[in-house]
């Protein structure tokens, strides 16, 4: 007998390579190609650095208030965590305890069974159709909760919010969560569900639209009482978590309007015209609603460009894994960033 | 049934008040009085804001390197967590994950039992003695693990390492942790010991001696067995969660070794002051070594002093638990503020 029989042993998550040399051009963990807001930059001047010796606001009460201005809720409706991991990873820690198996897609982002494993949640694969879809009717069994995100990680497939409703509606005995980490490229998001339906949580981020993956903020919405339960988990484990400096500069992020709709709309006409240059060399994708293109190519394997791209200093992402080991999911960059993809990938395939 | 049933309810621990009045004398939280080394303004000011739209490096190397030198260990036996609270909570969920109950002191930090309370650890409380120490023969029975700071939280009683040493050899099947956020402030600090026994676990933060609790910086060193299955757990939970910024501030903090020990011997000495003050006014309290005074009054009970401080704009910590429920948790601050607590508690007993 020893101390480690009492571990709690898991398959850690493998996050997308953060390589060091900045020559790469980074198109696999779905970042933004645009810098955050300017207004951030006055927040990193303006900051007094002796506030640093006290705690942080543990409501992070003007982030969630610049939240629920934004979106037209009451305060006690937004929860905010260190990125949208740290809030899906509460959430299912607060709300998915049946002994039920929880269901999200066999294609899906792929920390949802981590988080399962670690929390010991027994899980269900629904299993996706020919084209990415869901089928609505896998979640109407008895579960413990459902998740998925729309648009679908790392498809780009968006489902529309009917189809989600009826699911929500089936199934008012769990909760639902939507994840949107990638609603803003150009899908309907469900917080319109929200005040219709209790068991509705809709996740979002600040780390894809907002250009604040290096931040950490994510949030949560949906009514008072979910809101309420999940802070009760969150100060149970770590009262304060987000640093006085991310709440300024999130608040800051989602004031501004403007420089939001420019980034995004500039993202979604590139990820277009990546998607007709990718279809002349070939390529066949999903009609993707993110900041990434979910595509394969006619005749050579995704694993194979994969490779060959990564010799040419240009990193996407691929996942050995069944119904989709010959796609890569391209993250939607700078237009010179596509450009020489676009450049790379004609020489490959030549 | 809905879906309330299946929530994990938890009574929420309640952390220390963050007044927004800034005319008050804070000495509720333990903060420490003097602002973070000067290095950090640099890094505020020279930080490329284009960088937050990535993400962090989710090995916070940077960070983790800077404590492995200071503190002459390898990097794979440090790791960094979101305030030290996210480290213990972290090791809770790797390390205690028996059926035996982990044990710690009845007087305590009091978010142990609020922790295993939300991971559902079986746990027993062993009761301090008349002077607030440990009994070491306690803590040789069967158990899910051990905890407890040194010094204690919150009276401020130091431990020596030969007995804590004694509790790690009798308990090689257990890990033990030791909480040592305290530790800079006058005590000796059991990193010694890592190398010897493979199941102790040494926590600090930078929250107290390096002036950074609104960073939210903590970490754990131990071998490096550990350290991994803790890692392992962290990257299942949520890959990325320090930001970029607190990485490059902690860092500098690190390092600037002059500025952390003229703080830290000016709260020493600040605190040590104040200890004689005090006594003339007719308090008692342990030889506490850490940045608070754990003090009760021989006539004035302590729940009156905390309020009628509070009347005076000076926020002490009070808590109505059995064998505390006299005594105050003053933390040390700065010069002036201290004159400021003694002259109104003056005017309180008079």
């Amino acid at each position: 007998m020893s101390w480690e029989e009492n571990v709690r042993k898991v398959e850690p998550y493998i996050p997308g390579e953060q390589p060091k040399d900045k020559n790469i051009i980074k198109l696999n963990t779905n970042e933004n190609p645009y810098p955050p807001c300017p207004a951030v930059r006055k927040i990193l001047d303006n900051f007094d650095e002796d506030r640093m010796r006290l705690y942080p606001d543990p409501d992070s009460d003007v982030l969630v208030s610049a939240i629920a201005e934004r979106y037209g809720l009451k305060k006690s409706q937004v929860f905010v965590g260190v990125g949208s991991d740290d809030v899906i990873s509460m959430a299912f820690m607060t709300f998915f305890n049946s002994y039920k198996p929880i269901l999200f897609p066999d294609v899906t982002y792929s920390f949802y069974d981590v988080w399962a494993e670690v929390y010991r949640i027994p899980y269900e694969c629904k299993p996706l159709d020919g084209n990415f879809r869901i089928n609505p009717d896998d979640y109407k069994c008895e579960n413990g909760g459902i998740i998925f995100p729309n648009p679908n990680a790392p498809t780009g497939v968006l489902e529309n919010t009917e189809m989600i409703e009826d699911i929500i509606k089936s199934n008012s005995d769990s909760v639902v969560m939507i994840d949107e980490a990638y609603i803003d490229f150009g899908g309907e998001s469900c917080l319109k569900l929200i005040d219709k339906y209790d068991n509705l949580l809709v996740i979002q981020t600040f780390s894809k639209s907002r250009s604040m993956a290096g931040m950490r903020i994510g949030f949560a919405m949906g009514n008072e009482k979910l809101i309420k339960f999940m802070n009760d988990v969150k100060f149970s484990v770590n009262s304060y978590t987000m640093n006085h400096i991310t709440q300024l500069c999130g608040a800051e992020a989602i004031k501004d309007e403007k420089y939001f709709n420019e980034t995004v709309n500039k993202i979604i006409h590139i990820r277009e015209n990546t998607k007709k240059e990718l279809s002349a060399l070939g390529f066949e994708f999903t009609d993707s609603k993110s900041n990434f293109i979910f595509a394969k190519h006619r005749s050579m394997s995704g694993e194979e460009i994969f490779n060959k791209l990564k010799e040419n200093k240009i990193f996407v992402r691929y996942w050995n894994k069944p119904k989709i080991s010959q796609y890569l999911r391209i993250t939607v960059g700078m237009p010179d960033e596509m450009k020489k993809l676009i450049d790379v990938l004609k020489e490959i395939l030549s």
